[in-house]
């Protein structure tokens, strides 16, 4: 298993439309869409910068993981998504190298992906999702 | 000021033997680059994903600021480096609306970047870098 590319990093934020202004006013890029995913309980805004996507979270309900991660962390980077060929295979190919998994299997995620979560406490902390269309 | 590309994305570890298996044994990443920066009191080691960069890194003194982050919050994402055309435009342009910042002006990093970061309590969270060659 080897991804392609990173095909977005996902940011928790307090405020959607605060930070949607943030990164437009200062960082120059523009947020071509606004989705609320019911699922996991987020509003998402995405932004493109080369072959990248900036994926902003808030949190709709307290029970969503991106308001437990606010609250004891504070806002700021919380995943980073790497596109793959197939996420089931790539979920399994991880699992087999000792990774601890989120999810089993495949499941719908914004922008209609497939996507599926490495745990953190198996990746040296950094909260990693496998997705492909 | 508009980022060209990311970069590349800073991921603070807690030992870079470990996190380079990691990186190359479960995400089939390959290592390309190892470096200290005596500056900033760190180990480097570099992998490339598409246009993006992942850049891990691991103190080599209790007194460098990867050292306190690991020890806050633990091993993760560290930082976001954005390519601009010129950082020590990016970085007056970022004050200028208000953001303030970590470095007034560029200095010398890891690959001979010349980077700059923005403090992280007016960038919604994410530590952020801006850099050039």
């Amino acid at each position: 298993m080897k991804p392609t590319h990173i095909e977005h990093i996902g940011i928790a934020v307090e405020n959607l439309d605060e930070a949607i202004k943030y990164w437009e006013n200062v960082m120059g890029l523009e947020c071509y869409n606004v989705e609320e995913v019911a699922d996991q309980k987020v509003k998402t805004a995405f932004f493109k910068i080369g072959d990248v996507k900036i994926e902003l979270l808030e949190a709709t309900s307290p029970e969503s993981t991106i308001a437990s991660f606010v609250e004891k962390r504070g806002a700021g980077v919380h995943h980073i998504a790497f596109a793959v060929e197939n996420t089931d295979e790539a979920l399994a190919d991880a699992e087999a190298k000792g990774v601890r998994l989120i999810d089993k299997q495949a499941r719908k995620g914004a922008e209609n992906l497939n996507i599926g979560f490495l745990h953190p406490k198996s990746t040296l902390g950094v909260l990693t999702e496998f997705c492909c269309k």
